[in-house]
């Protein structure tokens, strides 16, 4: 079966609709997807930003913003904007990656959700901990491995993995041939390159 | 008829697959396509840049010329990266600001043709005047027209009114309504938009 690695930080705007969206299209193309949190935050320090560029330049700003809600609007979903933007994103990165499979997926789906279309604070504990009692997992498990050293360890490998492969922005679909396609509205473009590269290997 | 502006930058690199694809797509919506050359210079001095953010964020750049190798294969036509980027684009504004209709479309499309399908110097006087005689300008008259103060006022008018439309980038389809839609990715949904808001508005 053809495979992808679906890379997503949870404080990005357009993370949102791609999130709601790729496991449908990755389906119909017969894709197995690999959900990878990462953080942006090294990526952009190493870029010279110490904020989302999104702040840094308000038009780019604004015309997010609009581009998001209109993209939103598209594909029938709920939009809020999230206050403070960017949403301190990093524990919620910890406990993707302490889940796994259909859980982590099913979670993160949910933030995003609670993020982006009802604007509830991602950062808290008790936000995320009423996410994972909706998954069915339990919190206080989920969060300790979350917080242990060897899972904080992992999140940091994962975002030096991001930036070698080239990642620039969130979300990313990387294909088993080594193509990056940045950006939800690459999602259909980045499945059928992933579908047929595993077509023309002859896998 | 419905109607929208295409907004465009001889330098700019998604400019170039944009002008190509962007005249069919409108004629199969039924809009009426207004073609806006403008500089991005400004735009990009008011957000502290003095080159192409490709170039200043080289991670960034490695992505898009790679995205849109990508992109110029998929819709079948020839791309070479020309040298240096970006490109001066000054004089090739003034010369299709100088043009109408047909003509200016025409020249235009040909110029991207040049420079990023053959990797053509697009700053230069010569390359411009084949490219207006393969359009069956004469080139001298539409230099000197092009020159002229009158034309170099009105591209610097155009220039303003892009940044006051929140154009921040390129190329951009901007709707009768006003919105703004940024990307050869998004030709398509500003098309659609753009017929839509004709029917709404009932006219």
């Amino acid at each position: 079966m053809a495979s992808a690695e679906f890379w997503y930080e949870f404080a990005s705007t357009y993370s949102y609709p791609a999130a709601l969206r790729v496991a449908a299209l990755a389906d119909k193309r017969g894709v197995s997807l690999a959900w990878r949190p990462f953080l942006l935050g090294p990526i952009f320090m190493a870029q010279g930003w110490r904020d989302s560029p999104f702040n840094i330049y308000p038009a780019k700003g604004r015309y997010m913003w609009r581009d998001l809600e209109r993209t939103c609007a598209a594909i029938g979903v709920p939009f809020k904007r999230p206050e403070p933007f960017p949403q301190p994103s990093l524990l919620a990165a910890r406990v993707a990656l302490a889940l796994q499979g259909d859980e982590r997926s099913d979670f993160s789906r949910r933030v995003y959700a609670a993020e982006f279309g009802e604007g509830l604070p991602i950062g808290e504990r008790a936000t995320l901990g009423a996410l994972l009692i909706a998954c069915g997992v339990d919190p206080a498990a989920a969060l300790e491995r979350a917080e242990s050293d060897a899972n904080k360890a992992l999140l940091k490998a994962e975002c030096a993995r991001a930036a070698e492969i080239g990642i620039i922005g969130a979300p990313c679909l990387v294909t088993e041939d080594g193509e990056v396609f940045w950006g939800n509205d690459r999602l259909e473009q980045g499945l059928a390159w992933a579908a047929r590269a595993r077509v023309g290997n002859g896998r």
